[in-house]
């Protein structure tokens, strides 16, 4: 399928509280689980109707650790995928539509960097593998290579939810324009991107990315990374941030534990779309994104 | 032709210093052209192998001022284009590379939006006309119709010339990721945008863009915007800037007058696509930018 103009926007919600739960990453399991359970809770409390982990919420960021945290998704109800089923159960619980950030999935043999993403019913509306891997050499300053253990996801992931039509990128997702035009194309209203980015390429790239995806699509991106912990080997950049279409920021914090929140306006993609129509604009004539994922 | 990975490195310049001169520009088109003489032979003089104009150099920025200062570039010989004569002499005289900025050019009884690029020889290396025209309507803030009185250009343009591979937009042409992406693979080093962008936009999205195109590409972009000129119906942002490939800032400056320079290392595109292999990890099973125009 030719990436032509924006799809109408869905039916759907015009306006979204958001919560994006920067959570305090540690090597024990159990408590990560409490953790995002609370923070889960905390947020619908505070009103919000969509909650957003972050990335490899459930262990520590690092190849030595994804094994063994890894879950199988088809264990759920025998209790083999506790991280999952706490997500389910929270969302539930809290009747919010829940982005799961990440954890790693155990699956055909294989591991996976994975979001869930549940409504507010407890219902698994869809999953995204991280089709990206982050693989980079800096020398002496980030080395990292998700592909000795993690495999790649197959496709991009859009889901209708209550809280509006969702893409999900994790991470290194983000560095791939291409993921977020394809969303744009299928009427996606807010791309989450669960990340973990550190103090190497945090500072440099992580709003700015989350910015260039969102002025060059038009719609709102919302990034959230675990906090920073000190006494991890991977230290995260924290900064979780919500975008608005016209780029402008919304919510952010910096590496502290918090939860941070931001009403989005989905007439605002609407509206900045009509007042500036790149979709429409385009040179169709000179070049095309392809998605060949779509039906 | 398919986009892949980019093709190799041209072989050039390992260094190349860089002026981007962020000229006064007046409704007197004579002082316009004196202006731009004096501000290439003075960056030349302070080692420029590069130079670069902002977007509409000789005139005011607005439709009513494109046709009266168009110049027929067939008629550079017999005195009817002294903007562009003047630029080929001016390159020649200083013994650089230059990125003429734009002016409005009269062909086929049409009016285009044109940056020409001159070889230290004054010899014209290539020709860009704007392909994405100016046309928004942010009401009450910023509205603008190029297409009242330009017609766009009919493609992308990479200029081989000694101060590397370079690839030409102006100003709305860097909303358009995909441009860039093409210009990347084609070996381009160095996106210029001459752009002209407003006190509305300029703020959030001039150097935003100029970054984002950096560090997708991971390659140098240059941006030369006209000084803000108080007198003028349009309020042009300035803020001149050149990026490196890692979206870092070399060189910027705020509204007034000035010339700025930079150093770009080409070496650096090499080494940040080596650390960070974009390029070879982007998804060709899943999307694919096409360049409709490659041969």
């Amino acid at each position: 399928m030719a990436l032509g103009a924006a799809s109408a926007a869905p039916a759907g919600p015009e306006k979204v509280k958001i919560a994006l739960c920067q959570l305090h990453v540690t090597a024990d399991k159990p408590s990560n689980i409490a953790a995002a359970r609370a923070a889960i809770k905390d947020a619908a409390d505070a009103g919000a109707a969509l909650v957003v982990l972050p990335e490899m919420w459930n262990c520590p960021y690092s190849n030595d650790s994804f094994p063994t945290y890894a879950e199988d998704f088809d264990e759920l109800k025998s209790g083999g995928a506790p991280s999952v089923a706490a997500l389910s159960e929270a969302a539930a619980a809290a009747g919010v539509t829940l982005i799961g950030g990440s954890v790693p999935e155990r699956a055909g043999g294989k591991l996976y960097n994975t979001c869930c993403v549940f409504g507010p019913d407890g219902a698994l509306l869809g999953r995204h593998r991280k089709v990206h891997l982050f693989d980079i050499d800096i020398p002496g300053k980030m080395t990292f290579k998700e592909s000795l253990t993690l495999s790649p996801g197959d496709g991009p992931t859009v889901v209708d939810t209550p809280a509006g039509r969702l893409g999900v990128g994790i991470c290194y997702d983000i560095r791939f324009p291409e993921l977020a035009m394809l969303y744009a194309r299928r009427g996606v209203q807010l791309i989450v991107y669960p990340g973990a980015f550190n103090t190497v390429t945090g500072p440099v790239h992580w709003e700015l990315l989350a910015k260039a995806r969102a002025v060059d699509n038009q719609l709102f991106v919302a990034t959230c990374s675990p906090a920073r912990n000190p006494d991890a080997s991977y230290q995260a950049w924290g900064h979780s941030t919500v975008v608005g279409p016209f780029a402008e920021i919304l919510a952010t914090c910096d590496h502290e534990p918090t939860t941070i929140f931001a009403e989005l306006d989905y007439g605002q993609v609407v509206e900045r779309r009509t007042n500036m129509p790149l979709a429409q604009q385009r040179r169709a004539d000179l070049y095309e994104v392809v998605d060949k994922t779509a039906a």
